[in-house]
């Protein structure tokens, strides 16, 4: 079925609540984010292997038949299970012409698509020849999970052409889903990919891009939420850059130093966490405009506490005081010091409201976007279901 | 020494942390503030008792002989460990001529001094002639302690002219204090006047009027610092006018609805609380410039808490903004909601910004005053001894 050229998508990832305090224990929610990442798939030309990355530059392609000589060479080792080894890493590096030093997002990119097509082909048989096109919604580096989103795409798209797991898709069909098991299967080579690109990641977003809706994360365990709504936010983008590391290093170093002040707050941003857990579950089931308010307290609350924990930044308070001017309420999302910010939406919000807010955000320099949360996860498309702009996007090459 | 016309004067309070959280048990940090109340002293004329409250409209007097007529009727238990009767205070009133509903200061003020004033006179004797002039620095109604301030330079005046404390001010002196068992008495005929002026007060205003510089305040128990600095503050009043008993209710709520959230919260106020102290009490020993931006960081960090617990108020984010922007940080300070905020001035800050501070403040509508915390308690002065301004002030009657 494929063969007449499919779309694979997966959505990025925001933390609701918990971000930071995950470090040190404590409850995290993360929830999918309604902008995708697509992956179209078409047969190649007979004998070559094709990616083209126009998002981030990159446009190769391999003969299947180095491409196989090359696994023979490094495949030893090549199990879901296992991280990517230096030394497979080394060799892939060498073979795509990558410095040893390079880490931007093209390098990365090409790095994660030759490792887990040299993976998947050495444990479920030769990758065909295939065209291979990735197009994005999310920035890159925003803390969106632009990356897992990636790599789920990908994992997906070659588990589905080496026959590894089903193509879902029937005629007529205009999207569809893998079944659990499959999808467990696509998130584990996700994940590894995911290595591949940052080294040691909690897997979270390749679990956000694999199962959609939203999960809970403690101590590294990772918990799908049972059923969740799908709430309408503005993701806006402060585009003020941050050191993740520099902040979480920050965040440590506050609480070592006043333990009693700190700890506390780490304890109620675990308990908006689990609370906020508990509505998200209830909502489905017992739809009420009544939600929407603790919600937007949750939001309120914990950007007092971001900030208690030093992650604010003047971008954010300004973004947070635009948007409370228009009867939103919002919080940052992820690293913090700058970055993105969610926005919550409720259904009652004037579409004037919502317009009023996105100028207002835009005028101070950020980007912002209407969308939703609690995103399915990765689905295969029918070309024709897919709208006139990806669509466009993804003819490109 | 008296009869040559002597004033006492009393500091403000304000709390530096602890405020709200002090109502679920936790500890507060009230010091001086170095704006006071007035009260001169001088004979008056022979047989007449007078009292001229020129900043709440109070001018009064009547016979000696008059009173003690009244205190025969209304003595039975005049005892500074009981609270006044609520026979007592309707007696008062009717001899006063004030309304039984009548609650502006100018009735409770006068009711306040009536009372004292038969109180003391049973207990230590006749108060004599005297002409009782009483204006003040504070705002009224601020949460400042001002009726405090009131009481307590009331209750060191009538019972030094009682002959109940002494009068500690020599010859060539320009200021004196009391002894401590002399301010011990003080302060509980102050928390008397205190009782007539707010019903159940929780006796941390008169105990700050009475000893100064700083106390910590838990569960009903009142604790003087050993040692405290005197810090240089700007105190800013918004002039937003709020409801303390709504505030607190609104806090109650909010804590009864997220208990898990807010009870950390609490816990790391707490904290603040405790931290603080550790710091005004080294800071005296160990002078050191790094204690400010510790200090700094608690106002920053409890605020943030203040604004969870839900006692912010836009017009308070501003005035932090206005103080951030000139290098300075803020918090509110009492019930919140509007109200009064205090600003740390820490030594190395520059008199310009404090300047330009002070103008953007008064530039938002706000009244804005430079002084200190950590202020000395009740006070004697000499006539001679008092800046032209209070004399002036003190000579409008």
């Amino acid at each position: 079925m494929w063969e007449r050229g499919l779309v694979v998508s997966a959505p990025g990832k925001v933390i609701v609540h918990g971000e930071h305090a995950v470090v040190h224990g404590k409850v995290a929610l993360a929830v999918a984010l309604d902008l995708r990442t697509f992956l179209r798939l078409r047969p190649g030309a007979e004998g070559r292997l094709r990616v083209c990355l126009p998002g981030v530059g990159v446009q190769r392609s391999w003969d299947t038949s180095v491409l196989r000589a090359l696994r023979g060479r490094i495949a030893a080792d090549f199990e879901e299970s296992k991280s990517p080894s230096l030394e497979q890493l080394d060799a892939l590096r060498e073979f795509a012409g990558i410095a040893a030093e390079a880490s931007g997002p093209d390098s990365l990119a090409t790095l994660a698509f030759l490792y887990m097509c040299l993976a998947i082909s050495a444990k479920y048989g030769d990758v065909p020849s295939v065209d291979i096109l990735v197009w994005s919604e999310l920035p890159t580096g925003a803390g969106l999970g632009s990356s897992a989103a990636y790599a789920v795409c990908l994992a997906a798209a070659l588990l589905m052409v080496c026959g590894a797991i089903s193509c879902p898709l029937q005629e007529g069909d205009s999207t569809a889903r893998w079944t659990e098991e499959e999808l467990t299967l696509i998130n584990s080579w996700a994940f590894q990919g995911e290595r591949v690109i940052h080294g040691n990641p909690s897997g979270v977003d390749n679990a956000v891009g694999t199962w959609g809706g939203a999960l809970r994360y403690q101590a590294g365990k990772i918990t799908p939420l049972k059923r969740v709504p799908t709430l309408r936010i503005l993701l806006t983008n402060t585009k003020v850059p941050r050191s993740t590391k520099v902040l979480v290093a920050g965040v440590k170093e506050k609480i070592l130093k006043f333990p009693a002040i700190m700890n506390p707050v780490l304890d109620s941003i675990d308990a908006i966490s689990q609370e906020c857990q508990s509505v998200l579950e209830e909502m489905p089931t017992n739809p009420s405009p009544e939600y929407y308010p603790v919600l937007e307290e949750f939001f309120d609350i914990n950007q007092h506490h971001l900030n208690v924990l030093g992650v604010g930044h003047p971008s954010l308070d300004r973004l947070c005081q635009v948007t409370a001017s228009h009867g939103l309420h919002s919080k940052l999302t992820g690293a913090g010091g700058g970055g993105c910010a969610i926005t919550l939406l409720p259904p009652d919000t004037s579409p004037l409201a919502v317009e009023a807010a996105k100028q207002d955000l835009c005028a101070c320099g950020f980007e912002c976007w209407e969308t939703k949360i609690g995103a399915p996860g990765v689905t295969l498309h029918s070309l024709s279901s897919l709208n006139t702009q990806v669509l466009h996007m993804l003819s490109q090459s």
